[in-house]
């Protein structure tokens, strides 16, 4: 794990810049087919003049070459966290599934720092713990259930009461999880993978690392910003200087 | 409540189709562009060159003509079946948020049929009865636990040491509410608009009216097959017979 | 023709803003299942509140609410202007085809105000005159050439050489006409069916009235603009009044 | 030039599959997050298990993960095979601009193949001839007025009339291209980038490889799926599978 494009967040979170495909050259050049013939190698090859045409077209909203580059992350997260994640539709997603597996036996527990707005603390640690237990006591109910439904599944099999299917596909079992999953919290992890290009991707940081977005979504906006920062420099730099042009404006409306 | 046009879903789920937007005429319409000045002017001048004509353009996947037909549905289900049905993009959300409001307090318990697979009983009531049990407890958790953080910023205000906000703005009462979400299971009802074209629609009845999707979401997707088939019978019509025609293959595949 | 909702534009170009769906009202209900169940029954029933959510809304790109109110335009418009046109992804468009029809014989013919710029005659009255006998040119060639082709088309079937076909997908018809084409000015009018969201008609309306969008499709743009706040006064002044905000972080910028 | 993935099309055209991203090992791993932690490294490591998924996930249309593998096209085609290709939107485009620089001076001449329906010649080539001749004094008409023009301009500019603004953005010269433009016929050559995954591209190869698109589209949907075969042979041959499987449905219809 490489720890420039890996991070840990939560308790049990997860975010990975996997990969990315293309760069600033690729925005250039692609951009520059309505004018000119003349391409850059590579981000090597920047002088001025291409860091200045970078800005103007994300500044005045010359979107289309700026959907030439894509990223893939990989994020474990919670559900809520999730929820308001993939209403985000300009993009793709592949997510583990509860309805194919059993649930990651993890949840999201709120530190100090989340816990705190301002200095006053919104829940207690004692709250905290009455939750976990709950959320445990759920975990347990899941487990156990499970587990009688399967010997039961198995014990009509032998009784030839209900056809022996194999693997994960069993239908017994597969609608067991998926009547279990009932009582998952959406505090339960999940995983995915999350494929963007970055015109999309800025839309999501603009949305989602702002103050009024869930501190817990901000986290992970905000690490994905770190590592596409770090990959991609002089684009992070030009989308802080164009997000920072439109913040202004924000405050005087 | 039009009977025609609302159904009750499971124990608390509820779907309406509120309203829609253009009709057979409309997608003839404007696909006859292409071809001819003739217009219909309402379905009701249809003859049967309009109904092959129709019949053509759906088989023949010119989808455009298709995409000017619009509906607007309101759904309360819950959060994993609105978590399925929230992966279709090329639509528009606006849900209900427990951000901004407490949550719904009511959550899904699958009855006798939901819970039988094939004559096999995969949940028991006694099971079932459990979970009910816990998932109260979740609740009264949720309830408790915000009516004292309450109680705590009321009086942090009344001491001076937050500032007081009204509404459902306020931030330590907004935290609240994020921070005990996330002992809510999944099985809770949520609440939302939906508007989507019939191109899209029909892709949402393909994937989610087949045996392979799960049996909650399947009966919203009935549900909604069947007001749209009221409110457009001959495009219902059309697009059985074209559904038709493609699960042939998909049998042979 | 409503006079309100029709405009003709150049020499021959022609906009209808046939139908909407949806209003300001469709807007404050979806947007408010967030955080209430209060619903406005109409536009009328408008007070203070409605208004500044609505801008609040729009402001801070909430912008899903906005994809809940629809419009269906007719547009008469050259090949150039509908190639900037249709580069707008999130909407619908269904065209006249010069496959199954021959083309319309007008094309786009700038006037005195097209032709000039802060005073200065870009082209003369001549110009054009010798532009207009070139592409009447064109339009004679496409005629004599099909008109042979046709007359060859029908002796090749007497002679029992070709198959005969009746209607409009004659094959040999059909290619003359995909082969004449080619002569075809970009100038040529072409007709369209566009189906299109608010939030994507503003972006539409921020891309296209701007002074950097051509002239000609400004005017479209503009003439659609204008009808669009004929028909929903309330959103057009609440979107005014946001693109103004925004402006002016553009100037400082 | 790599002769696999670039390709000379009809007089002046060009296809080249300058990149792509991601490969049928993404797939497959992005997919399995459903259902299994199990990845594999590359193609290499694939068994007949992952094959047969593949295969699976593309005939149930569990279109997402298929959303992960991206191409990149450079294109130089004729301006009415764009205006076909360009209504594609889930997809990218960068084109050349006619309003930033002067029309490239090729056209679209039909061949011999081009001109003949089933063994009848549809088009003669003494017409292709006259065709040519107009195309040409429409060349020569866009430059001698050009050339005029910007005498003109200097001219103004010299003597004080109109203010002195250098590079491709001089508003007399840029509306002087707008305004010839109009000349130019639908078959004069444009160039583009087209950035698209392959779920997009399949629905892209499906349409436009089909008898019933146009010859000269088909030319390069055909041209792009040979390349596209030869860069991932093994999601090539499934997705030809699929769509004969889907095929076989078509003639039944
Ligand atoms: C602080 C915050 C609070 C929120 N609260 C709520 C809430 O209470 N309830 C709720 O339902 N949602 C809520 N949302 C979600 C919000 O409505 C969007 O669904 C989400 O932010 C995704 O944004 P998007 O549509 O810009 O992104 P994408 O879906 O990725 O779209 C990217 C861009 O593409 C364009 N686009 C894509 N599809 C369409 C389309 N169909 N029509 C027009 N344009 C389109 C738009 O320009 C858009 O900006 C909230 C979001 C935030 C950030
Ligand atoms: C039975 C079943 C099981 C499933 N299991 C899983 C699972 O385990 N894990 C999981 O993550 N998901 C799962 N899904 C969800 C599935 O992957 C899709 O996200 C969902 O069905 C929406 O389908 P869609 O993409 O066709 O719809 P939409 O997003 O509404 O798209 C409509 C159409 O537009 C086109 N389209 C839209 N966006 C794009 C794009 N970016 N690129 C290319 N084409 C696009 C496609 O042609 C698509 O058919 C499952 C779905 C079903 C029905
Ligand atoms: C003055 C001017 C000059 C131009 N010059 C050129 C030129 O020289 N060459 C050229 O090729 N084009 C040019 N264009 C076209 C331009 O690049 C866009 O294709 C066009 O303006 C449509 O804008 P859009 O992408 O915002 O709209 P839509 O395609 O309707 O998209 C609406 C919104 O949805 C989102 N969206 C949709 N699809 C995607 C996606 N795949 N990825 C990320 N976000 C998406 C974006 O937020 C977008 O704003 C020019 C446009 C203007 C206004
Ligand atoms: C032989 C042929 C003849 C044609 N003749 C004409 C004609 O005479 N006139 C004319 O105007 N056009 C014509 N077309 C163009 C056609 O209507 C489509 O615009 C074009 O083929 C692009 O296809 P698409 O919409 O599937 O692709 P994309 O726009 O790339 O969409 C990909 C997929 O995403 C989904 N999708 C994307 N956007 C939406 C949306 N807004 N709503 C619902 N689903 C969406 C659909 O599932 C779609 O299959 C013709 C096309 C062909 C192949």
């Amino acid at each position: 794990l490489n720890p420039d494009y890996t991070k840990r967040i939560g308790n049990f979170g997860f975010l990975e810049l996997e990969e990315s495909w293309g760069d600033e050259a690729t925005i250039i050049n692609t951009a520059r087919i309505s004018t000119t013939n003349k391409r850059v190698n590579s981000l090597d090859a920047f002088t001025d003049k291409e860091r200045t045409l970078l800005h103007y077209l994300l500044a005045h909203n010359h979107g289309t070459p700026f959907e030439t580059v894509h990223f893939r992350f990989r994020v474990v997260a919670p559900i809520f966290v999730l929820r308001q994640w993939m209403r985000h539709r300009i993009c793709s997603f592949n997510e583990f599934s509860q309805r194919y597996r059993m649930p990651i036996t993890a949840f999201y527990v709120p530190d100090q720092e989340a816990r705190t707005v301002d200095g006053f603390e919104v829940l207690s640690q004692e709250s905290v713990e009455r939750y976990c237990e709950l959320v445990e006591s759920m975990h347990r109910f899941y487990h156990d259930e499970y587990q009688q439904v399967c010997t039961r599944i198995e014990a009509a099999e032998q009784a030839g009461l209900v056809e022996k299917t194999a693997g994960s596909r069993n239908p017994y079992r597969a609608r067991a999880r998926e009547l279990l999953r009932n009582a998952m919290p959406v505090s339960t992890y999940s995983d995915l993978y999350w494929t963007i290009n970055f015109r999309a991707l800025m839309n999501f940081f603009e949305l989602r690392r702002k103050a009024n977005a869930q501190y817990e979504i901000r986290a992970y906006a905000d690490a994905a910003y770190e590592m596409f920062c770090k990959k991609m420099p002089l684009l992070g730099e030009t989308m802080n200087r164009v997000l920072e042009e439109r913040a202004k404006m924000g405050e005087q409306a």
